[in-house]
Protein backbone atom coordinates (compact mmCIF):
# COMPACT_ATOMS: atom_id res chain seq x y z
CA UNK A 1 0.00 0.00 0.00
CA UNK A 2 1.31 3.05 -0.91
CA UNK A 3 0.30 6.61 0.41
CA UNK A 4 0.59 9.80 -1.47
CA UNK A 5 -1.36 13.45 0.48
CA UNK A 6 -0.25 16.72 -0.93
CA UNK A 7 1.26 18.20 1.96
CA UNK A 8 2.89 21.67 2.24
CA UNK A 9 7.13 21.82 3.28
CA UNK A 10 7.76 22.43 6.17
CA UNK A 11 10.41 25.19 5.86
CA UNK A 12 8.12 26.74 3.88
CA UNK A 13 5.86 26.90 6.61
CA UNK A 14 8.52 27.70 9.64
CA UNK A 15 10.90 29.19 7.26
CA UNK A 16 13.36 30.22 10.37
CA UNK A 17 13.23 26.64 11.58
CA UNK A 18 11.44 27.47 14.99
CA UNK A 19 8.45 26.01 16.14
CA UNK A 20 6.90 29.23 17.87
CA UNK A 21 4.89 28.27 21.10
CA UNK A 22 2.00 30.89 20.70
CA UNK A 23 0.81 29.05 17.60
CA UNK A 24 -2.17 27.89 16.61
CA UNK A 25 -0.94 24.56 15.30
CA UNK A 26 0.79 23.97 18.68
CA UNK A 27 -2.51 23.65 20.16
CA UNK A 28 -3.82 21.30 17.14
CA UNK A 29 -1.03 19.44 17.83
CA UNK A 30 -1.21 18.35 21.23
CA UNK A 31 -4.97 18.15 20.45
CA UNK A 32 -4.07 15.39 18.09
CA UNK A 33 -0.85 14.10 19.85
CA UNK A 34 -3.09 13.62 22.82
CA UNK A 35 -2.34 10.61 24.79
CA UNK A 36 -5.54 8.65 23.44
CA UNK A 37 -6.02 11.20 20.30
CA UNK A 38 -4.80 8.97 17.52
CA UNK A 39 -6.10 5.66 18.18
CA UNK A 40 -9.36 7.48 18.61
CA UNK A 41 -9.26 9.14 15.72
CA UNK A 42 -7.79 5.76 14.12
CA UNK A 43 -10.77 3.69 14.91
CA UNK A 44 -13.31 5.72 12.99
CA UNK A 45 -11.74 5.59 9.92
CA UNK A 46 -14.39 4.86 7.49
CA UNK A 47 -16.91 3.67 9.97
CA UNK A 48 -19.92 5.04 12.23
CA UNK A 49 -19.22 4.03 15.88
CA UNK A 50 -20.97 3.79 19.05
CA UNK A 51 -19.47 4.98 22.49
CA UNK A 52 -19.11 1.24 23.55
CA UNK A 53 -17.36 0.25 20.04
CA UNK A 54 -15.27 3.07 20.61
CA UNK A 55 -14.19 2.27 24.15
CA UNK A 56 -13.58 -1.64 23.07
CA UNK A 57 -11.18 -0.44 20.05
CA UNK A 58 -9.57 1.57 22.04
CA UNK A 59 -8.45 -0.79 24.50
CA UNK A 60 -7.68 0.66 28.08
CA UNK A 61 -9.08 3.77 27.47
CA UNK A 62 -11.08 5.16 30.62
CA UNK A 63 -14.93 6.62 30.01
CA UNK A 64 -13.18 10.17 31.59
CA UNK A 65 -10.44 9.92 28.90
CA UNK A 66 -12.58 9.01 25.88
CA UNK A 67 -15.51 11.27 26.87
CA UNK A 68 -12.87 14.34 26.95
CA UNK A 69 -11.20 13.25 23.74
CA UNK A 70 -14.24 13.03 21.93
CA UNK A 71 -15.65 16.21 23.18
CA UNK A 72 -12.04 17.83 22.24
CA UNK A 73 -12.44 16.57 18.58
CA UNK A 74 -15.98 17.22 18.33
CA UNK A 75 -15.35 21.32 19.46
CA UNK A 76 -12.34 21.26 16.32
CA UNK A 77 -14.93 19.78 14.21
CA UNK A 78 -12.82 16.47 13.28
CA UNK A 79 -15.29 14.06 14.43
CA UNK A 80 -19.43 14.69 14.14
CA UNK A 81 -21.55 13.04 16.80
CA UNK A 82 -24.91 12.29 16.51
CA UNK A 83 -27.50 11.63 19.26
CA UNK A 84 -30.70 9.64 17.96
CA UNK A 85 -33.65 10.48 19.68
CA UNK A 86 -34.78 6.75 21.19
CA UNK A 87 -34.64 5.52 24.41
CA UNK A 88 -32.29 4.19 25.68
CA UNK A 89 -30.14 7.10 24.05
CA UNK A 90 -27.78 5.89 20.93
CA UNK A 91 -25.35 7.91 20.17
CA UNK A 92 -23.16 7.46 17.26
CA UNK A 93 -19.11 9.36 16.45
CA UNK A 94 -17.80 9.58 13.07
CA UNK A 95 -14.79 11.64 11.45
CA UNK A 96 -15.69 14.73 9.30
CA UNK A 97 -14.51 15.44 6.19
CA UNK A 98 -11.60 17.52 7.47
CA UNK A 99 -11.10 14.29 10.22
CA UNK A 100 -11.02 12.10 7.17
CA UNK A 101 -8.08 13.59 5.56
CA UNK A 102 -6.51 13.94 8.90
CA UNK A 103 -6.38 10.19 9.55
CA UNK A 104 -4.87 9.81 6.63
CA UNK A 105 -1.72 10.91 7.48
CA UNK A 106 -1.69 9.07 10.91
CA UNK A 107 -2.06 6.12 9.47
CA UNK A 108 1.00 5.54 7.77
CA UNK A 109 2.79 6.27 11.27
CA UNK A 110 0.35 4.27 13.10
CA UNK A 111 1.12 1.39 10.71
CA UNK A 112 5.00 2.33 11.29
CA UNK A 113 5.05 2.29 15.02
CA UNK A 114 3.02 -1.37 15.24
CA UNK A 115 5.68 -2.55 12.19
CA UNK A 116 8.87 -1.41 13.95
CA UNK A 117 7.45 -0.80 17.85
CA UNK A 118 8.78 -4.42 18.96
CA UNK A 119 12.43 -4.16 17.14
CA UNK A 120 12.84 -0.80 18.91
CA UNK A 121 11.57 -1.42 22.40
CA UNK A 122 11.87 -4.95 22.31
CA UNK A 123 9.13 -8.00 23.11
CA UNK A 124 8.51 -7.40 26.26
CA UNK A 125 7.74 -3.57 25.94
CA UNK A 126 4.17 -2.99 26.55
CA UNK A 127 3.29 -6.29 28.06
CA UNK A 128 1.33 -6.15 31.69
CA UNK B 1 5.15 18.68 -2.77
CA UNK B 2 4.03 14.99 -2.57
CA UNK B 3 4.86 12.53 -0.04
CA UNK B 4 5.16 9.08 -0.52
CA UNK B 5 5.87 5.80 1.66
CA UNK B 6 5.26 2.70 1.87
CA UNK B 7 3.08 1.53 4.48
CA UNK B 8 1.30 -1.78 5.92
CA UNK B 9 -2.51 -1.18 6.17
CA UNK B 10 -3.49 -0.76 9.44
CA UNK B 11 -6.54 -3.38 8.95
CA UNK B 12 -3.63 -6.17 8.23
CA UNK B 13 -1.96 -5.60 11.45
CA UNK B 14 -4.87 -4.93 13.69
CA UNK B 15 -7.23 -7.33 11.91
CA UNK B 16 -10.11 -7.37 14.91
CA UNK B 17 -9.93 -3.16 14.96
CA UNK B 18 -9.23 -3.21 18.18
CA UNK B 19 -5.73 -1.59 19.63
CA UNK B 20 -4.60 -3.66 22.07
CA UNK B 21 -3.08 -1.79 25.36
CA UNK B 22 -0.66 -4.32 26.13
CA UNK B 23 1.28 -4.14 22.69
CA UNK B 24 4.78 -2.48 22.23
CA UNK B 25 3.28 0.14 19.83
CA UNK B 26 1.48 1.40 22.57
CA UNK B 27 4.58 2.48 24.04
CA UNK B 28 6.27 3.51 21.09
CA UNK B 29 3.28 5.80 19.99
CA UNK B 30 3.23 7.20 23.54
CA UNK B 31 6.74 8.53 22.87
CA UNK B 32 6.50 9.67 19.41
CA UNK B 33 3.15 11.29 20.71
CA UNK B 34 4.40 12.87 23.84
CA UNK B 35 3.54 16.39 24.88
CA UNK B 36 7.50 17.66 22.50
CA UNK B 37 8.40 14.61 20.80
CA UNK B 38 6.96 15.11 16.92
CA UNK B 39 8.66 18.50 17.39
CA UNK B 40 11.78 17.42 18.76
CA UNK B 41 12.06 14.81 16.17
CA UNK B 42 10.79 17.00 13.15
CA UNK B 43 13.56 20.02 14.48
CA UNK B 44 16.42 17.39 13.76
CA UNK B 45 14.95 16.18 10.09
CA UNK B 46 18.53 16.50 8.17
CA UNK B 47 20.73 18.32 10.23
CA UNK B 48 22.64 17.95 13.37
CA UNK B 49 21.77 20.16 16.28
CA UNK B 50 23.41 20.90 19.60
CA UNK B 51 21.42 21.15 23.14
CA UNK B 52 20.85 25.05 22.97
CA UNK B 53 19.86 25.35 19.08
CA UNK B 54 16.98 22.40 19.38
CA UNK B 55 15.69 24.45 22.51
CA UNK B 56 15.60 27.78 20.67
CA UNK B 57 13.84 25.77 18.16
CA UNK B 58 11.32 23.83 19.83
CA UNK B 59 10.29 27.19 21.71
CA UNK B 60 9.14 26.91 24.99
CA UNK B 61 10.40 23.36 25.88
CA UNK B 62 12.18 23.11 29.31
CA UNK B 63 15.95 22.28 29.93
CA UNK B 64 13.84 19.00 31.66
CA UNK B 65 11.71 18.05 29.15
CA UNK B 66 14.54 18.28 26.37
CA UNK B 67 16.45 16.21 28.24
CA UNK B 68 13.91 13.77 28.73
CA UNK B 69 12.62 13.58 25.28
CA UNK B 70 16.00 13.42 24.02
CA UNK B 71 16.71 10.47 26.24
CA UNK B 72 13.40 8.23 25.04
CA UNK B 73 14.33 8.29 21.52
CA UNK B 74 17.87 7.87 22.22
CA UNK B 75 17.18 4.96 24.16
CA UNK B 76 14.57 3.86 21.60
CA UNK B 77 17.44 4.18 18.59
CA UNK B 78 15.32 7.13 16.84
CA UNK B 79 17.98 10.13 18.07
CA UNK B 80 21.73 9.28 17.77
CA UNK B 81 23.84 11.82 20.70
CA UNK B 82 27.71 12.30 20.37
CA UNK B 83 29.44 13.70 22.92
CA UNK B 84 33.14 15.51 21.75
CA UNK B 85 35.78 15.37 24.44
CA UNK B 86 36.34 18.74 24.27
CA UNK B 87 35.90 22.07 27.00
CA UNK B 88 33.72 23.25 27.13
CA UNK B 89 31.16 19.60 26.14
CA UNK B 90 29.97 19.93 23.23
CA UNK B 91 26.62 17.60 22.65
CA UNK B 92 24.81 16.89 19.11
CA UNK B 93 21.95 15.28 18.10
CA UNK B 94 20.69 13.64 15.26
CA UNK B 95 18.46 11.19 13.64
CA UNK B 96 19.42 7.89 13.00
CA UNK B 97 18.37 5.79 10.39
CA UNK B 98 15.39 4.65 12.18
CA UNK B 99 14.40 8.40 13.30
CA UNK B 100 14.96 9.40 10.02
CA UNK B 101 12.48 7.54 8.27
CA UNK B 102 9.79 8.31 11.58
CA UNK B 103 10.50 11.63 10.50
CA UNK B 104 8.91 11.42 6.68
CA UNK B 105 5.33 10.68 8.30
CA UNK B 106 5.27 12.99 10.77
CA UNK B 107 6.42 16.31 8.41
CA UNK B 108 2.89 15.81 6.40
CA UNK B 109 1.42 15.30 10.20
CA UNK B 110 2.86 18.56 10.97
CA UNK B 111 2.01 20.15 7.65
CA UNK B 112 -1.35 19.51 7.49
CA UNK B 113 -1.65 20.81 10.86
CA UNK B 114 -0.30 24.08 10.54
CA UNK B 115 -1.84 24.56 7.69
CA UNK B 116 -5.25 24.23 8.87
CA UNK B 117 -5.13 24.96 12.72
CA UNK B 118 -6.46 28.77 12.53
CA UNK B 119 -9.30 27.79 10.56
CA UNK B 120 -9.85 24.68 13.07
CA UNK B 121 -9.58 26.89 16.27
CA UNK B 122 -9.69 30.26 15.22
CA UNK B 123 -6.84 32.67 15.17
CA UNK B 124 -6.94 33.63 18.76
CA UNK B 125 -5.75 30.00 19.70
CA UNK B 126 -2.15 29.66 20.78
CA UNK B 127 -1.72 33.40 21.75
CA UNK B 128 -0.73 33.58 24.97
Amino acid sequence: MSVSVQVSPLDKIFPSGIFPSACPSRVLLDHITSKWGVLVLVSLTGRTLRWGELRRRVEGISEKMLAQTLKTFERDGLVSRVALPVIPPHVEYSLTPQGDELVTLLHPLLGWVAVNAEAILGPEAGSD
